[in-house]
């Protein structure tokens, strides 16, 4: 694994972790606590925060698109990170914002590299080029038993409605990361309290802020 | 470039050259001479010859979809790839069959690679992991001056449109995966009558059918 581009100029967070972790709430908590200080956030998401994303989505998470090769879920879903970097999150970073992202690179290499079993090597190249190679100053894993957030869901898509194996193997790929890198990473057990989670993210995220 | 895998139970043949070369035509022809000699000849295409196939090149063709980062309509067009080899080109090979194919690999380092100039080792890279290095047992080069090809289209879509430099890159970028394999490539001159082009890959196709 290379070392990664950072930006200079922006901030860039990263909320990653398993359905059900509670990543939309903790992303959206954050981008308040930071424009309450006058900050200028971007808060995105993969996949799908952009017009061609949108239709990747559809495509990739249909259940009526049926068997889709492992390789082709990976190349859209990557292909969804490279319109993202380029059109949405690198111009920001640019301006100087702050970018909140639910969901980024490790995604992918969590569902499709250690979920479908394809070799997380190959599709971490794959993605690096696609995202040339950008990296979150901070990645915020959302721990979560898999039994725990699936519960939550009534209804499931595509991916939601693989097996209790595939979600333990997304899991495990998601805290291999961390453990790789804890510089750049957080794990924070997502059974906490919702405040005493944003509590341990604003910690890390202050410090991140200094000179930006 | 690694030297690729090769299908030993059935015979993989694939065209290649610009719009207008001829490429459908000389499929075709191909393909009505071996089902006249009593074989099973499947013919395809790329990009669209998959459901989730047509869906993509309908994202990256359609001129409403506006200025698309490089990275993701090269993905794009891997991720139709992948799909293409798994469901169909593999499948039909593995039953002793001849593939036929409108376009493969080599088109998305012609025109992704050295038309947009994207790095074309990189673009490669991404491509051969997505088809699983499968390579065809030949490639026919139908080579034709941009000018002339592009001559015949009233309306261009959102790659044909393209500066003819563009498309200056592409021929090249043909004519130098040609020359680096000669063993598994030719390059005809496309504007030479129908009959004789069929006649030199009927020449060229005609060894490799024995023992198959």
């Amino acid at each position: 694994m290379s070392a990664g581009i950072f930006s200079e100029a922006g901030l860039f967070v990263c909320f990653e972790g398993g359905d059900g972790a509670g990543k939309s709430t903790q992303s959206r908590l954050l981008h308040d606590w930071l424009v309450a200080q006058g900050r200028t956030v971007l808060l995105t998401f993969e996949p799908g925060d952009t017009e061609v994303g949108k239709e990747m989505r559809r495509i990739v998470l249909d259940p009526a698109t049926g068997h889709l090769s492992d390789r082709t879920e990976a190349l859209l879903y990557i292909a969804d990170k490279a319109e993202h970097v380029d059109h949405v999150v690198l111009p920001a970073l640019a301006r100087g914002e702050v970018v909140i992202t639910d969901r980024y690179v490790d995604s992918t290499l969590a569902y499709q590299g250690a979920g479908r079993t394809l070799d997380v090597a190959e599709v971490e190249a794959v993605a690096r080029w696609a995202t040339g190679d950008l990296r979150p100053h901070l990645t915020v894993v959302l721990d979560l038993e898999p039994e725990a957030g699936l519960g939550r869901f009534e209804e499931r898509d595509r991916i939601e409605g693989q097996s209790l194996e595939f979600h333990q193997r997304v899991r495990q790929g998601f805290l291999a990361l961390a453990a790789a890198d804890p510089d750049h990473y957080v794990v924070l057990d997502a059974r906490a309290p919702i405040d005493e989670i944003a509590g341990a993210v604003r910690e890390r995220v202050e410090p991140l802020l200094e000179g930006r």
